[in-house]
């Protein structure tokens, strides 16, 4: 899809320019943390902020710094995540995690840096007016915090191994995957300033929500049936750490039962916008992606 | 001192009001982070914040949602710096330090929301315009990431038991302590949206960078001369992990004179400001402070 790797493009050609310089003293840091950035990820949050704007009707340059926050946000999560104390994985996308590479301490203040650079991007943007920026920063921040993916982070973690009910496992999805998908296609929103706001907030929360969890089901698939090679990173974790998975709790066949119909509620979420056609196809990719 | 007890005071009530429910199923990290922030600090970050936009013209309760913000943003910083890959400390305040009392996995997502959280809090303040929103978020961010507090953390922990030259110690504590109280200060100047603003945001950052590295200077002294019970955290622990302090570069008596000389720079700015006589004072007793 020429398009996609368009917007790609435009995120991975600005995602490097707010940091210092590597040869300060404190250079460490700042390689480890576009160490992880570079890492090869899918960018589909920041496609996804690009993407809401220009079905918001403005051009998708105006949420271009945006969209690299919300990279900078997702990639703070896993150097977060791999830590020892956390997951303890020692491969993400293929390379040693950020504390193999860079040991634990730089890796800590490498994914802290990277949980607070967001804002200085969003604050920073010459492309939206203030107002907007804080509308940006107001719904990252809270999605990313204690009610949103870290929320769903401590749930995740702080209760592996404990009996997990149905609904409070979609709870955790909900905040762990689909809340920071949300925070990049609602800030693709207000990025657009358009008139019509409200209304594509709201069906704008609606894909986010139901991708998510459609994602994270996917996830969940593959750490049973990809391989490594395939992934990246190591597979058969999750029932290794005692995770909760929805293939655990309902078996596979339901499982991506789930996962189509979860995509089915967000593709008809798209319906509200123009021109969503782009995006559909998006959507359907990532069903079916095998990493 | 009244006064202080008062800005203590209008921080301390506000402090909490942002965090969702205790009882939800993530709600170990939200009692975790209020556990950390309830402490007792001395609360000199968001008694600044408070000041300064006193001092710049304007009713000081403009300032206390994001006198708060820096508040949490100072809590990240030390449950962080408590962890194990960091300075592995089991006393804070007299208290277990967040790791110790909440487990490790807690403490890094405390601490991770505890960052986070100053961006939501600012933008979400009724208080101010959007744009002074924006100039404080940028600001914030900006003085505790990689070019700051961050920076200053990666130096002063990924460098330990180097040989570090007098500019370099300098330069790690303006960015390890000087940072956060520069941002302190200039988001209280912010908040005010005085038209004086440019003017005032040269002399508090003068003031808040020679305070900063008065304060640090301080924090050696006491490490080497005070005791545990004094401090509510264990002494003699820079030298154990060979930390670079001032003290050790200078000596102890060189370092009392350092530190004089700091704050005697700080106060000199103040002097910019219609009525300082409060924050000249203030700044006296964080000199002369036992703890």
């Amino acid at each position: 899809m020429e398009k996609l790797e368009k917007y790609i493009k435009n995120a991975e050609d600005r995602l490097y320019e707010i940091f210092p310089a590597e040869t300060l003293p404190q250079g460490d840091v700042i390689k480890a943390a576009k160490y992880s950035l570079s890492a090869g990820g899918k960018r589909i949050r920041p496609v996804l902020t690009q993407v809401f704007c220009e079905m918001c009707g403005a051009d998708p340059v105006k949420a271009l710094d945006t969209a690299c926050a919300i990279e900078y946000m997702h990639t703070y999560s896993l150097i977060h995540d791999d830590l020892p104390c956390m997951d303890n994985d020692d491969l993400r996308r293929g390379k040693p995690s950020c504390h193999k590479a860079y040991g634990e301490t730089t890796a800590l203040l490498a994914g802290d840096a990277l949980a607070i650079l967001p804002f200085e991007r969003i604050a920073s943007s010459a492309a939206i007016s203030p107002s907007a920026a804080v509308k940006c920063i107001r719904t990252l921040a809270n999605l990313c915090g204690t009610a949103g993916m870290i929320g769903g982070q401590q749930i995740d973690t702080a209760m592996a191994g404990e009996e997990l009910s149905g609904e409070l496992l979609l709870s955790m999805y909900s905040m762990k995957t689909s809340a920071l998908i949300k925070a990049a296609c609602l800030c693709g929103v207000y990025c657009a300033e358009s008139p019509e706001e409200e209304r594509y907030v709201k069906y704008a929360s609606e894909y986010a929500e139901n991708l998510g969890i459609a994602f994270q089901i996917m996830d969940d698939i593959l750490d049973v049936t990809g391989s490594t090679e395939e992934l990246g990173k190591r597979t058969g974790n999750d029932a290794e750490n005692d995770k909760h998975t929805y293939v655990r709790t309902y078996g596979l066949e339901k499982a991506e039962k789930a996962a189509k119909e979860y995509t089915e509620k967000a593709l008809s979420a798209l319906k509200a916008f123009d021109d969503s056609e782009f995006t559909e196809q998006l959507t359907r990719m990532l069903l079916g992606r095998k990493k």
